[in-house]
């Protein structure tokens, strides 16, 4: 129950300084945008893909993980862990059969990215963010901080990956 | 059975002519490379990611589709059709389960990138890919051109997206 508390006043001060220079995270259009003390990255959208999933069950998602310049050159390095100024996004979309498709198919056998649920960041400074493995967690909703975002229980998911730096999601060649 | 002939031997055209500049692609790094006449753009695996999905079936991938810088402005714009010089990249792996992700979630759920299919690419060229629709076909498996693809089919499958320009895959938001 302290582990629980602690993390959930590590994870709200995450909240409240994900706020990154440029030189931080490798691009020019990565200085963050303050959107209530939070910060999103702009250009993100644009990262390149590490990997995509589908997450079924109550997740019921599709979803594309990019990462920024510093993960990217750490993933095809097989460089772990990864360095100060990693940032990974994790967008997810709903699950979302696709008609038109399974019209060419013949069958139902398409699921397409429908509307945007959220999208997640893994921040990488391990002194900032020593109580959580090196990384901080954030959550945005169309554009905006997720106020119901439950922040607290990132790191306790993501410690099993401890092997991989706490990141689960591997590179797809 | 004319008409399909037809359209074999214009996919093998295609096959023998991708050859983009870099003023054509819109990225410094998306001159071809002549690989056994067919050209591969490198650079494209750092795209940014129009959309991803799940084909089930004999398909049984999970797929990410990626877009040089023309692609992205025209689906941003939503202008079509997709401007000459257009290039769109679909890149599919094996729809793996991930026992590692499962026993986080402490179900089975979760699906993820395994060993790569082959890679897509769609070239827009209005005239030079008249007869089918203004697009060429391509497909590389392990970095080279994929003696097995059936590159004939290609056109006829995508026919039914006309309204689209012949792409079936939209932007995910």
């Amino acid at each position: 129950m302290k582990q629980i508390a602690f993390l959930f006043v590590a994870a709200a001060t995450v909240a409240g300084v994900v706020t990154f220079t440029s030189r931080a995270s490798g691009h020019a259009d990565e200085t963050s945008t303050q959107i209530s003390g939070i910060g999103l990255f702009p250009g993100y959208r644009d990262w390149p893909v590490i990997s995509v999933a589908h997450e079924a069950g109550a997740n019921n998602d599709l979803r594309a993980v990019l990462g920024n310049d510093l993960a990217m050159k750490a993933y095809r390095k097989e460089a772990l862990p990864f360095p100060d100024g990693t940032i990974i996004a994790r967008l997810a979309w709903v699950y979302t059969a696709s008609e038109a498709n399974d019209k060419v198919f013949d069958r139902p056998q398409s699921f397409v990215a429908g509307p945007a649920i959220n999208v997640q960041f893994m921040v990488k400074d391990s002194k900032k963010y020593a109580a959580t493995g090196g990384w901080g967690f954030a959550q945005f909703k169309d554009g905006k901080p997720d106020p119901t975002a439950k922040l607290d229980t990132c790191f306790p998911c993501h410690e099993p990956a401890k092997a991989h730096d706490y990141v689960f999601t591997h590179y797809a060649p």
